[in-house]
């Protein structure tokens, strides 16, 4: 058996997620996974770097599965694309360390959010962003990104709330780059918690809109409480940009 | 009454086409009469610079219509807007010259046909381009798109055979991008006949992977014969870009 590194893409629009609790469910998991079973003809786990919620995006998703490796990389992808939804895709197979593991290894992810500030509705980005019409102070947005970059107990921005292990993480950065239509907002960290991002560019927003002070955050953090965060950001505007790894895999 | 000139955007992959036949057909001519009617309580009549086939998009398609005129350009504008369903948006609003009709006074329309090239499907622009894997010789194309530029009879590349019309038109120019996943034919000329473009899309195609000679554009132009042209490439592939006016309207 050899284990492979796949690189996937969906529009999460009229997906449950990448993974839920039943299995009757529409997954993103499981489509690739009937493909697998279907290429193998020996029963598949494949293993995804985390999971993405109903209805957000990935351009970068990572997962490893292994397989009997009867076939060249190109062929696993191949195949895979040529019987997936077109909502689908496989970008990249790699063959990789037998230990690999997609989400035990992941050294950082990149979400990007996508706010639709312009009046005129964007018709061919409709399904990828949110459209928020009230004007945005960018710097408040900005100052209180600061503030939530570092490492810290991110329960008050966890949308389980039965968590029960650690909800500390390390954000790397928060880039919000500001175009005449759009506000993109990039999140890159070790992890993160369910509906973490979406609670976070929630409270930006309410920051940004003048509904809070950007110094709250600190206190957010601080209380622990997600009574005291921001509303959650719709699913359509949140992508899974990549997942990185230690070069040597 | 005063005369607007409206630019709409749309997705037309749901859609009957911009107008046809029947009443009851879905289309976008008919959406925005619907929501144009309930804005100005008079029966309005909107004249659209052209057809658009079912599932062809629009990034600039123009239309003029006759309003009582007590609301601003850019009121009207957000009114389309709130009420108009989400794959369709009017972007400019602007009030033009009584004589002012999107028909009869269009200079030159812009079309662009996508043609995803890359092995890997493109799940994001899947619904705007045409997915088309076998190689092709871009230069071949070129070539014979040479052959069509210029004031032509292109009875053979229509697709209404009881066109009773003239069915010549000038072609300014055909230029063909090449990106690594992606064919983009930009199509400029005075009018297009019925499926014109998408009929000169499949030949260039047909030329592009071989299965004809770029030569051949001469004798079907000269033969007027519909059925010695190439296929109808789908209509998903297919935006309207822009159309032009004199600048005094």
């Amino acid at each position: 058996m050899k284990n492979y590194k796949l690189t996937i893409q969906y529009d999460g629009t009229r997906y449950k997620g990448w993974q839920t609790q039943t299995s009757t469910d529409l997954t993103i998991q499981g489509k690739l996974q009937d493909v697998l079973t279907q290429l193998a003809s020996h029963p598949v786990e494949l293993t995804g770097s985390g999971r993405t919620d109903a209805g957000v995006h990935a351009l970068g998703q990572v997962a490893n599965v292994r397989l009997e490796g009867i076939q060249t990389c190109e062929e696993i992808r191949d195949y895979l694309n040529r019987y997936l939804p077109e909502d689908i895709a496989v970008t990249v197979v790699e063959e990789v360390e037998e230990r690999f593991h997609s989400r035990y290894h992941a050294l950082s992810k990149t979400y990007l959010y996508r706010i639709h500030t312009g009046k005129i509705p964007d018709v061919f980005g409709r399904k990828y962003t949110y459209s928020y019409q009230t004007p945005l102070e960018v710097s408040r947005m900005r100052q209180a990104a600061g503030y939530l970059v570092g490492t810290h107990d991110f329960k008050a921005f966890c949308g389980n709330k039965k968590m029960k292990k650690s909800t500390v993480r390390t954000i790397y950065e928060i880039r919000i780059e500001e175009t005449e239509n759009e506000l993109c907002i990039y999140y890159t960290g070790n992890g993160f918690l369910q509906n973490m991002v979406r609670i976070i560019t929630g409270t930006l927003l309410e920051i940004g809109d003048g509904r809070r002070e950007p110094e709250e955050i600190l206190s957010i953090l601080e209380g622990k409480n997600r009574e005291t965060a921001g509303y959650t950001a719709p699913a359509c505007g949140l992508t899974l940009c990549k997942v990185t790894y230690e070069k040597e895999h």
